[in-house]
């Protein structure tokens, strides 16, 4: 037997979690979506982890280009972050309009505001129902201005307080 | 080619993350470890991933039982957090005295403390290298005090700020 939906939703409304942009791009086309579900997975060579529904264009487009950027949002991008959580206006994903996107290594859009801009190469897609576990490999890293993290909580975006407890060993 | 381990985790270091203890318990030894690297996956039944690292007694204790407790810690918790992430000081788990622990319907040890408390049933371990990848169907979930998070970032734990933006659509 397992948990109730509706319960569930209330429960990961609970877990914060740092908000990024995945992004991607094929033939000229940028496609990305906001995620918060992206963890640190392995070292040598460095590894990242991103779930992403199946349903739309940017799933599509990484699963054919097999190259990802996954950009940290800093204090400030709400709006930003918003736009890539809304579905799509147009064919062209005009969400990338009025900032600061470059090319990177791979061919992937990073954003350039963002804290930190992984640039991947999807190694691994795992299927799981609605959703795909993606795999990256970090080719390479931009650091952005420094400051602190946009978080996701309960429904809303925020931030950290400014003072950090000891640092963990 | 990859991008360097170093600069890898200094980038990580700015993807905040809600701190979570992920726990589990076989034939009476429980175990658990802190762990930021848990995201929401999917619904109908849900589904939480979390990703661990192959070296500790948690990792093989969850291998073997297929059971896990994810726990997601409120501000206050830092020093539990410290507790978690560093080495058993001894055979038996010392590191669950002194802060309330249930017994959850899988068997796994709840914290009765934590903003919620997710008993899962283990589906899928997908090991990659160093860690694994860790799926669990969601069987019940313990809800306890309300309040605001314990979150990672930079090395360190904080909370976030009071004030929330306005909630997403």
């Amino acid at each position: 037997m397992s948990a109730d939906d509706a319960m569930f939703k209330n429960a990961m409304r609970l877990l914060a979690g740092g908000v990024t942009i995945v992004a991607t791009s094929l033939d000229g086309e940028n496609s990305g979506l906001t995620a918060t579900a992206v963890c640190s997975l392995a070292l040598s060579p460095p590894r990242v982890l991103a779930c992403v529904n199946h349903g739309g264009r940017t799933y599509e487009l990484l699963s054919k280009s097999r190259i990802m950027s996954v950009n940290l949002l800093a204090e400030g991008h709400e709006d930003l972050a918003r736009r890539f959580a809304a579905k799509r206006a147009t064919q062209a994903d005009d969400r990338f309009g009025n900032t600061e996107w470059r090319t990177a290594v791979t061919g992937a859009p990073l954003f350039a505001g963002a804290l930190a801009a992984l640039d991947c190469r999807i190694t691994d897609i795992m299927p799981l129902d609605t959703h795909s576990i993606l795999v990256g490999v970090v080719e390479d890293i931009h650091f952005g201005p420094h400051g602190r993290p946009l978080v996701h909580f309960e429904g809303g975006y925020t931030s950290l307080l400014s003072a950090l407890s000891e640092t963990m060993s």
